[in-house]
Order: C-alpha cells, then sequence, then structure tokens
C-alpha cells in the first residue's frame, strides 16, 4: 500500500553502486542539456532566467520519491511555457510581481488539481484530449512559439496572443533591428541546427559510438551558450543594444507557499486544467514508452500524484509548471538512468549551477536562447500529421485542423477547447447513427446476416434489425426512427424482433425509447421481441419493469426466435441448402 | 422533392368533407382548451395577456404547411414560456418593452436555429439531451412554475429565478397576501384538480362515452375562467385588490419582422438555442407517439423545419417561442383530427376569439390562470423517475439528479447545460472503460470465450484478448495500459493477439495507439496480431501504415492466428474434449 504512493520504496532498498554508477553519468548529461533549456524556457514563459532553474531542482527531487517511470526527465518545457505566458499575460505586465505571482500559482493549481486526480483515480479525464486534438495543438504551439521568438533573434519589441497580432507587430518594429543582436541569433541558430542535423552522423564518421555520438549531439546548446557568452562579454556587445540575461540572483530559492487568492485562483483555474491535462498527457506518453522499453510498469494514476506534487513543489520554490519533457526523458534513458534517482542527481547538479554559475550567464545573449527555442520546437511542428489523417478520417482531420486554425487565431486556450469540444461533438455525431443491418436466414445453417450482404432468407411478417453498437442516449432516438419508418414503410410487418449480440450497454434513454417503441408497436398490433441479450444487459433490463411490459418475448437466439414465431419457415430455411446439397 | 418540404402537398389532395369534419370537431375542442391556456402561459412567461394569443394563430396555419404529424398542436406552453422569462428576465423588467422584445427575439432566434438545422439535417444534436436530463429539467420546471403561481394565489408580489429566492420572497410578502385572491385562486385551483380526476369517472358512471368524457374533462379551465370572471366582476372584486387580466388589445396583431439587434441576439442565443432544443425534443417525442398509433410516419429533420418556420411567425406575429405540446396534441388526436388542417382551424379559432372575446377576459382574475398553470405543471412533475433511474442506472440517476437540483438552485439555463455536461462526460467515462475479456479456446471448438467465465486452455506465450466496443479516443489509453501491464506481469508472453470481433470503428487516436503498442511491444521483443478485424475497419487500417509497421500478422479468425503461433496447441485443444467424447 505504501509502495503504491511511494514508489521510492520499491527500488531504494535494491540500490546499489552499480545503478549509482549509471544514475549519476545520465544525471551529468541531463543537467549539462537543462541549464541552458531552462533559462530559454523561463524567458519563453515571459519569466526572469533564474525561475527556470528554481523549476528545475525541486520538481525533479520530488518525482524522484512520487514517480514511477524510471527515465522520466521533469522540468520545464516549451509549450506548458507558452501556456503560462498566455495564462499570465491575460492579468498582468511582463516583468511584474503580479505576473510572476500567476505563473507560480499556475504551477500550484496545475500540481493540486493533478494530485487530487490522482487520489481520486481520475486519469481518463486526459483521454478526452484525442490524438489528432494533442498533435494539431502541439504544431500550433510550436508555430507559435518559433514566431515570437523572432523578436530576441532581430532584437526588437513585439508582442501578441495569437499568430496574427505576433506577425503584424513583428512586421512593425522590423526597422528596430538590432544587427549584433541578429548576427549572434542568426549564427546560434543556425550552428544549432548544424549540431542537430549534422553532428551526429559526423561523429559516426568520426568512429564515435552511437551512445556517445548521442549525447555528444545534445550539447550543442552549451556550446553556443558559452560562445556567444564570451563574444558579448569580449566585445561590449551589451552596450551596443544586445538584449543580455543580465543579473541572475545567486543562491537557492527559499520555499513559501503561495498564498491563496480566490479571485486569482478563480482566474487562471481553466488555464491551469489545461496545463495540468497537457503535461500529463506528454508525461505519460513518454513514461510508457521508454517504460515498454525495459519492460517496466507504469502507474497512470501514480503519476498524476507524482507530476502534481512536482508542480506543487516548483510553485513552492518558486517556479512556474514543470512536464516530463520528451527529448530530455530520452537522453536520460539513452545515457543509461536506472532509477528517479538520476533525476535527484540532476536537481543536485542545476542547484550547483544556481549557486555558483550564474555570474557566468550574465553575459548570456537571450538571441542565443532563443536560437534554443526555435531548434527545440521545430521538432514539434508535424504538418505532416494533418495529411496522415486526412487520409485515414475524415473527422478526425477535422477536430486536428480546428485546433490548428483557432489556437493560431485565438491562442492556446481556445485552440485546445476547440478541439475537445470538436473531437467530443464528432464522438457523438458517429454513435449516433450507428451501423445496423437488417438480417435475414442465411439457408441451411442457423445463423442470420446482413441481407445486403448475403443471400439469406427474410419472411415479410418478421423485421429483425441487428444494431452494432451498444444503445445510450446519443442513438436511441435513431432506433426510434429505424424502427417507425420500416413499420410504417411495410404494412406487412407483426414482428420486430432487435438482435441484441452486439449491444454491451443499454442506458437510462435507449431503455425509454425501448418502451417508446414497444408501446407504439403495440398501438400497431405489432408484437416486439429481443434476441441474444447479453448477459448483463438482460441482468440490468430485469431491475426495469420493461420486461413485464414488452408485448413480445425474448429469445436465447434470433434462430428460437425465428423458429417460435414462424416454425415452418425456420425449419424450411434450415432445410434448405441441406437438400440442395444432398441433391 | 416539393412534398418533402411542403407535406401539405401529400394530404391537401385527398381532403375531403369528412375528413373536414373531424378536423372541424377536433379545432373547435381544442380552441375551447387552448384560450385559458394561452393567456396562462403568456401570463407565466410574463408577457401581457394577448401575446399568448398571438402565438397560437400564426404558429398552427404555417405548422399545418410544413408539419409532417397529423396530430401535433402547436402553440405556448409550460416550460417554454419559463425558460422565455428565464432568459428575457436576465435582460430587462418585466412589463417593459425590452422584455417583450426579448422574448420576440427569443422565438425568432430559436426558430431561424431549427429551421437551419433542419435544412442541414442536424436533428441529431437534439439526441444530446438523454432522456434523464429531459425528465429531471422537467420535472424541476414544473416546481419552479407552479412555486411561482403561488404570488398569484396569494395576491402578492414575489420575484426570483430559483427556487431558494422564490420561496424566500414568497414568505416575505405573505403578510400581502389578498384575501379575496386567495379565496378564488384556492377554488379555482381545487376545482381544477377535481375535475383532472374525479370528473370523468363521474361521467362515466353517468353514462358519457369515453371519449366524450375525455373531452369534457378538459373544459374545467373553460369553466373555471367563466366562473371567477363573473364573480369577479359581479362583486367589484377587482377593486378589492383582486388582480385582474385588464385591458386585452383587441384585433390581430400586424406582422413585424423583429429588427436585428447583434447585441441582443448574442446575448440570448445560447438561452434561444435551449428553448430550441427542448421544444424540439418534446415536440418529436409527442409526435412520434401519435404517429404510431396510426402507423404513420414522421419525418424528424422536417419537423425540425414545421417548428421552428412555426416560431419565426410566432415572432413575426408578436407571440413568443412554441413548441408541440403533449396534452393538447393528445386531446386533437383523440377528438379525431385528421390532418394538419385541424390545427389551422383552431388558429381561426383562437382568432375569432382575439377578435370578439377579449372584452369579456377583462376581468378574469390572475389567480385563477394561476390555478390552471399549477394543475397543468403538477402533472408534469414525476419524481417517481429519480426511483425507477436509480434502481435502473447509477449513472443516469446522477444526471438527473444533477439536472434537477441545478435547475432548482441555479435556474433552467445553468441546470439543462449542466445535465447535458453530465450526461456526455458519464458516457464518455463509461466507454473510457471498455468490456474486455482474456480469451481462450473452448475446448474441442475452435471458439474462443473469456477465460473468467468459461473452462478454455490458454498457453502461456500468447496473450489474446478482446475489447467489446469500437476504439477511439476515450478508451484507446485503456487498451494500452491493459496490454502494459500485462505484459510487464507476465514475462513468458511472446504473442499479443487483438481479437477486433466487436470493433466497428478504429479512429486516430486508438490507431496511434495501436502504433505506439506496436512499436513497445516490438522493442520488448514481443509480437502484435490482430484477429477477426471486420471488412469497414479493415478498410480503413490500409489507408494508414499500421500494417505495414505491424510486427505481427492479421489472421481472419482467431482460431487461425492460434494454429499459426502454435499448431501443436491449437490443435491438441480442439480434440481435447472430442476425444473425451468418443472415450
Amino acid at each position: 500500500m505504501l509502495k503504491r504512493y511511494f514508489p521510492i520504496l520499491e527500488w531504494a532498498p535494491q540500490y546499489n553502486r552499480e545503478t549509482l554508477g549509471n544514475d549519476l553519468v545520465a544525471a551529468v548529461i541531463v543537467t549539462i542539456m537543462l541549464i541552458p533549456q531552462s533559462l530559454a524556457y523561463a524567458l519563453l514563459a515571459g519569466l526572469p532566467a533564474e525561475v527556470g532553474l528554481y523549476a528545475s531542482i525541486a520538481p525533479l527531487v520530488i518525482y524522484a520519491v512520487f514517480g514511477t517511470s524510471r527515465a522520466l526527465a521533469v522540468g520545464p518545457v516549451a509549450v506548458a511555457s507558452l501556456m503560462t505566458a498566455a495564462a499570465a499575460g491575460n492579468l498582468a505586465a511582463q516583468g511584474t510581481p503580479e505576473y510572476y505571482g500567476a505563473a507560480i500559482a499556475l504551477a500550484m493549481i496545475s500540481g493540486l488539481m493533478l494530485t487530487l486526480m490522482g487520489i481520486l483515480r481520475l486519469g481518463f479525464l486526459a483521454n478526452f484530449l484525442s490524438h489528432p486534438v494533442i498533435s494539431g495543438f502541439i504544431t500550433a504551439s510550436g508555430i507559435i512559439i518559433a514566431t515570437a521568438q523572432l523578436k530576441h533573434i532581430f532584437g526588437i519589441g513585439a508582442s501578441g496572443h495569437n499568430l496574427y497580432e505576433l506577425a503584424t507587430s513583428i512586421y512593425e518594429h522590423i526597422g528596430e533591428v538590432n544587427y549584433y543582436t541578429l548576427a549572434i541569433g542568426v549564427s546560434a541558430t543556425a550552428f544549432l541546427f548544424w549540431v542537430r542535423k549534422r553532428f551526429k552522423p559526423l561523429l559516426l564518421k568520426w568512429g564515435v559510438k552511437p551512445k556517445l555520438a548521442d549525447v555528444l549531439a545534445k550539447t550543442g546548446p552549451v556550446l553556443a551558450v558559452a560562445a556567444t557568452t564570451l563574444v558579448t562579454f569580449g566585445f561590449g556587445l551589451a552596450d551596443k543594444g544586445v538584449k543580455i540575461v543580465g543579473e541572475i540572483p545567486q543562491g537557492l530559492p527559499t520555499p513559501r507557499i503561495p498564498s491563496f487568492d480566490p479571485e486569482l485562483w478563480g482566474q487562471i483555474a481553466i488555464p491551469a486544467l489545461l496545463i495540468a491535462i497537457v503535461g500529463y498527457v506528454e508525461t505519460i506518453s513518454v513514461a510508457q514508452t521508454l517504460a515498454a522499453k525495459r519492460r517496466q510498469r507504469i502507474d497512470p494514476d501514480q503519476e498524476l500524484i507524482a507530476l502534481g506534487t512536482a508542480n506543487i513543489g516548483s510553485a513552492i520554490s518558486g517556479g512556474f509548471p514543470v512536464t516530463g519533457g520528451f527529448s530530455r526523458s530520452v537522453v536520460n534513458f539513452d545515457a543509461g538512468a536506472q532509477t528517479p534517482a538520476a533525476g535527484a542527481f540532476t536537481a543536485v547538479g542545476i542547484a550547483l549551477a544556481t549557486l555558483f554559475l550564474t555570474p557566468l550567464l550574465h553575459y548570456l545573449p537571450k538571441a542565443t536562447l532563443a536560437g534554443t527555442i526555435i531548434v527545440a520546437v521545430l521538432s514539434l511542428i508535424d504538418l505532416g500529421a494533418l495529411k496522415r489523417t486526412w487520409s485515414y478520417s475524415k473527422g478526425d482531420f477535422a477536430a486536428m485542423l480546428a485546433t490548428i486554425l483557432v489556437t493560431l487565431g485565438f491562442g492556446v486556450e481556445l485552440g485546445i477547447s476547440a478541439g475537445v469540444g470538436l473531437s467530443i461533438f464528432l464522438h457523438l455525431y458517429r454513435s449516433s447513427r450507428p451501423h445496423s443491418a437488417i438480417v435475414g436466414q442465411v439457408p441451411g445453417t442457423e445463423h442470420f446476416r446482413n441481407v445486403d450482404r448475403h443471400e439469406v432468407i427474410v419472411t415479410p411478417e418478421i423485421f429483425s434489425i441487428r444494431i452494432d453498437e451498444s444503445l445510450y442516449f446519443a442513438n436511441a432516438r435513431f432506433l426510434e426512427d429505424l424502427i417507425n419508418d420500416a413499420v410504417a414503410a411495410n404494412p406487412d410487418i407483426e414482428h420486430v424482433i432487435l438482435m441484441c449480440s452486439a449491444v454491451n450497454f443499454i442506458d437510462a434513454s435507449a431503455l425509454e425509447s425501448l418502451e417508446a417503441i414497444n408501446n407504439r408497436l403495440r398501438d400497431a398490433g405489432i408484437k416486439l421481441h429481443l434476441s441474444e441479450v447479453k448477459g448483463p444487459v438482460m441482468d440490468r433490463l430485469k431491475r426495469s419493469h420493461f420486461l413485464d411490459e414488452l408485448n413480445g418475448r425474448v429469445f436465447l437466439t434470433q434462430y428460437d426466435a425465428i423458429r417460435a414465431i414462424n416454425p415452418r419457415a425456420a425449419e424450411r430455411a434450415v432445410s434448405a441448402e441441406r437438400n440442395s446439397a444432398s441433391g
């Protein structure tokens, strides 16, 4: 029981020198990768650079205690940072204490929500985000993020909550471009692209082992940071208008529980929920993918608690919302992390950096961080998914496209809400017209098949219909219409048999529809029968009055039903093929 | 084609003297019933009495042209009137031109929405209102309406948008009670109850034919109106504080197209949509029930157009939202209405009443109308449904109870929205954990059944799972978790077979989950196979890359799969029982 809520008790007792060695190596590599990322995502969230470092300490330690994934690396990520900027930017101007307070509150509330969802085992809520919606949302977020970073590359002031505002704002300010900044930004970005695309193949050609090459390729951002910081410092570019990170307070944050502000919390509850769910979906899919590689198990409900407490920890230590990052977790895994302790060691690394390295980052140009972000998010943009989804399912394509367009045009919160709404709508629409078939008897057998697809025998006074879906409110009326129309069109019908072989559930709405159908058929002098009702469905029907009022009977099989109603026709059908086969 | 949109072309050519006679009788009876109802529901909607009459003329004529039901009687009804009062009351005070304008705009917008939904064939939208939600909503509305009428019975001023506000307001003003009004109100209500419960049995005892007794029992309100009007006039009670209907403008309304006011329309779009959908659901269920009795057909999409144009007609002639009323339609049907012409004749009757009878209604006490409303709506309150739903389905019970409580506590709009939201949520929750079974081979056969329910044969290296629902975004993750857990728990597993006999659809989310499962199993050295994939599902899968990347195979039947993977085990299972049967 205790192990369920504290997975650390599972692995800590078996911890030995070998796992320690592996975890330490992974931690060093992830730390090197995480320092520039932390600073960059803080910049993206509109927060001071040190906040990114704060968000990379406590959450990692907490995840090591509560997390069930052995390799997941939590911390600031691009999409959650953008969502933070959007939500906090609605309430206050960047740089104000209110803005920072809103970012902390977002981490706190989404952390509390996730923890509560975990305790109540509400992980299924994340299912409401369909894959096309998430994919579209991440693509659109990537486009917005990359566009927003252009102002740092150009060294101009620009702002906006959607693509149009951003693009026009950049266009208006383009005259104010600072060429030193542009030179640094473009060369850093180009270098990072080169590292990403060409450096690993080059290393492999030089005979470097693949795993090491992978890891070395991830050091690109650190090299870019070091080089551009040195250049900016050496040539005094800060005095020539190149925006730098500047003074970063040295030392660790003092833990402080965010005060409860009902007005503020009310205003950011919805964005906090969206950040929580988007972050959780990302986290769980990364964790499951990595766990499966080593045949390990993830507990999705415990992951809610782990991610939730990690966010609460981030808020208490002055950080902003955190999530399990994809590329970072893969690096951690590939570098050999065996247990979540690797995350705790990474936290120690970031803490040491916060204590001792921050003075070195004083002259780091913001343009370099912008380049880091651009290169990172361009890999998130997957427009090919639009084409793949189009060819697979038009409905899913519509949900994806709507999510992308609304996110680009009206911002992240409306974008994701529109996508979720449309997914649910399309699902209900689809299941409101379930697949159904009028069935007849296959000659020579006791089987029944679709009259449109098979040569089957039907008798005019019997209308047998099979619905291939559970009956519930969205399709209850469909069934009513179907039977009403059939009965109105065929005056010969005396019996309607509803074949329930594919019905796993009948909700109260569908029960009332069945009652209405039964009453209407009775008024028209027609009997309603059921056949092949599954055990759990029958148990439930027995708890209602429907079976008492049913004006026909319930049969175990469709053949039993036909035989009871018209014995001669049923037996003639069974012998039909047999005779012709023997003759 | 023309007949589809103008069902009048269907029946008008066959119109003869006999149908005319039947329709005229029905029209007279419905007119007598409709006059007090129209006035009462206008009062309930917070509108001048004549508006109720206006809403009972043009809509009936229009429905006769566009409607597909032969017996439906449209006009003002209780629930729509309450919803009108709630929506208009949010924008202006009762008695102001703005309030009346809002009521007209509600009819106009809901009419346009319904007509558009009909043209676009969006009738399935009404499915989103599950039966428990409608039932709970109508019950709660009935309670609110009955409570709100108490102020007219007591002759006091009181107001409120929810049960609590209403009850406290009535309690505060109870000292101002007017005893003349109370006497009229209580005796009218008691009389109407008596007519409803005891008059028909009495008539039957006197030897009156059942149908005629039914009709006579419906004349109660007219008697109550006549008697209390005479008393009020004769004793000059209006001067003693009894509130009367007063001056009703004589003459028909001048048609006027409501002007388009973007601000107003924006404010009432949501309430108008709710009125439209609630009204449509009520209309269609009444229409279908009556049509089935005579084996006639209703076109649900055309009914949208008919109800929509009827509402537009109501708006243009100065009326408020109308709906197909249940009791009125039943009276129309029982009185022998053969075609929608009966409705048009009723409209003539109401028009004549508006022209010539309104002076007689001057001294009609509002308390009598309140009594009419109370007696009418108490039949809508069905608290027994709560008990029935509880015993059938806890989830549906929760949706019903939530709808009732939120409607009573926070008003009609929030109530119905909460019910719809909860129904959809519960449905998604239910289908996020679909029924699934690990299956094994039934000895002596090629059939496969649930290992928990049957004596079946399984081999440790093969994990066969059957999901009894279509795969889509709400349950895609469930499948991932299920297979991940099984594989992590059973190190012997080398093959996973997904038996798709109950899968009618795989959406893009589930496809990605299958791809993720396939990749994870491949990483763990396990093969993923599919069996019994239905034709349409297979066609769709072929449009994706999944089948190319599948690390196992697709088998026509589950038995084929087992035989291909482990021929000896499969054949041993088939011969198992056979041997024991022959031995």
